[in-house]
């Protein structure tokens, strides 16, 4: 079993900001799992550590002192100038052939005997390519080896989830009065896609779900052409990418007339336990620990076997980050981690309710990063 | 080294349809490899063997025979009603906890010693799951186990893929009234976005490229706030997802006013290479052969360091398929492989041009799937 080392507490409280100081973190949390290099190569965290924004790159950082310390970016002639301007923190490399070899031929590894890789990131092949290259190098494939560093962000880093938040809540105020009886769920999905791109997101984080009536009941529904009836409640969970940051924000919402008293009643129960959720949420809690608090509101209301998904998951450059708010968890929530918290009820052929915010956790409580209200709105 | 598969030259030239078939197939592309059971984790893979449109599974399919052939599929609660209408050719499964620990305790992998897995699609950490949990089971990775049964498609897949390039083709003539001297690239993506997702795609391919006068030299540069000026070449490379499979098409055009001659000459010089190379394709070649054919006539006019990357690659469920059309590779083009052929030129800080349509193969020639000219259009 590889070695983990997310979640075991140690990670920083305030990480320093994308350069060398995430080079140096990098490092030793090599050293930690008894490596003399770690090597990354998946694209959001080497964007987290040198703030690269390309799609294609190894980073590879020695576990040596002075000259021996320098890490070494490698990607391909693509990303020649766009690398030049954004990453100071190594030394850029960009190789005619195979980045891979390059490593090798060009001795970036020093003389290392043992590299950290990711074992969660890296492909079985990928893997296999580098011992092949470098059979004289013992890999050491780590899960989660950056997630808690990652996930422990920053004061800049919070801010660019907030402003992606922000905007997402913009477009769900712009496309309330684009709802209504006879609208397709497609149509719907389309409008908040436009919305986002027209503010300036650079792409959505994920497809937008809009899910109608009895498809409410699927957590995962898929845009369909259903047209919305009179009185149903619409699911809407939408999150767009602004500065390499993601948004996650879901509303239910009633349109065309007042939902059903069951409707309404399971609502409050939904929001209930997303407000008890957000109360309680606080650093240095077990994933888990949250989970539950939602969880037990919506279990004493007997609908817990409703409630078929985990509370929430990290939020940042990717749309789902480590750590997650889940039962089967056992990790500590860091110091900066933005969250989702997002319970649901989920009632087959009759309907689905979910509402989700993010938010970012402290000592001894969480801000909410989603200026929007939870209050069940009839469109 | 793992064994190696795809590119062989054995894949069938028409491949069964979703169901029993290709069940078979996957078996048999196991015993080519010596396993005695096959693990797909891949959702695509997984899509195209059974069926299933949902994100999480696993399909098992062992090599016996009569009862002991049963193929199983495997997912998570939140697919059962799903999984159970699109799958046909396997048994479902829908645990409650993890689906690895199901495929141990309830024996899906029955007696098999050797089970292959997909070396290039499984992480490291995913195998070693495996690994533990089946401590007798040999696991054999293997890259591109299905790459070549994928890419060769049947008529179903191809009229797919023709429906999804056509739709794209569309939305390119409803944008064309919108660039105008003084929009901005992003301005063009939202609106490119929103076209196709009114026209029914379920989600874009990837994040459109609209790339401006000497931004178009950046082969993938991001859409930017930048406005296009008069008589600048804007390179506009889109794809969408229209029922599961994807398109991918670029156009070059002059915005505004007459480009300068030497961007003309360039743009009738990628042109005539697009041109050769699609009336050079057919199933049979190397991949290497066919990104030859149009490199060779930017060669000779002395452009050839600017075109900077190959030629093309396959399309399908994924918009990044085997096979690619590149100088690197030496695999064979199978019988239904449906590919991109897009050369480019590029002239840092100048202007770039890129021209791409669909293509199929067919023994002898193929059939462009792309119905839209490639003529430089001044709008």
């Amino acid at each position: 079993m590889p070695p983990t080392v997310a979640g075991d507490g140690a990670a920083p409280a305030a990480p320093p900001s994308v350069g060398a100081g995430r080079i140096d973190l990098v490092r030793e949390l090599g050293v930690r799992v008894g490596a003399d290099a770690v090597l990354i190569t998946h694209a959001d965290d080497i964007r987290w550590a040198v703030g690269f924004t390309g799609s294609n790159g190894v980073l590879v950082v020695p576990g040596g002192v002075g000259s021996l310390s320098t890490a070494h970016f490698v990607t391909d002639g693509r990303y020649r100038a766009q690398a030049r301007a954004e990453v100071d923190a190594a030394e850029v490399h960009v190789p005619e052939g195979s980045l891979v070899d390059y490593v090798t031929a060009a001795g970036l590894l020093g003389g290392a005997g043992r590299v950290a890789v990711q074992a969660d990131r890296l492909t079985v092949a990928q893997l296999d390519r580098y011992r092949r290259a470098l059979p004289e190098i013992e890999f050491v494939p780590v899960e989660e080896l950056l997630s808690a560093a990652v996930a422990a962000k920053d004061g800049a880093a919070i801010e660019a989830v907030r402003r992606a938040q922000a905007l997402t809540c913009e477009v769900f105020d712009a496309i309330l009065p684009f709802l209504g009886p006879g609208v397709s769920e497609r149509d719907v999905a389309a409008e908040i896609v436009y919305q986002h791109l027209r503010r300036g997101a650079s792409a959505m984080a994920f497809e937008p779900i809009v899910a109608s009536g009895p498809r409410g009941a699927l957590p995962h529904a898929r845009p369909s052409s259903r047209t919305i009836s009179p009185g149903e409640l619409v699911v809407i969970d939408m999150g767009c990418v602004l500065d390499g940051y993601c948004s996650d924000l879901t509303r239910t919402v009633a349109v065309g007339a007042e939902p059903h008293p069951a409707a309404r009643e399971a609502y409050g129960l939904v929001q209930e336990a997303h407000r008890a959720a957000i109360a309680a949420a606080r650093a240095g809690m077990l994933g888990g620990e949250l989970d539950a608090v939602a969880r037990d509101v919506i279990d004493d209301a007997g609908l817990g076997e409703a409630f078929s998904h985990s509370l929430g998951h990290g939020v940042g450059l990717d749309v789902h980050e480590w750590p997650r708010l889940s039962q089967q968890v056992e990790h500590r929530l860091p110091v900066g981690a933005t969250v989702t918290v997002e319970p649901g009820v989920y009632l087959p052929d009759r309907f689905g309710i979910r509402i989700e915010d993010v938010i970012a956790l402290r000592e001894g409580g969480a801000d909410n990063l989603t200026p929007l209200p939870t209050d069940l709105l009839v469109v």
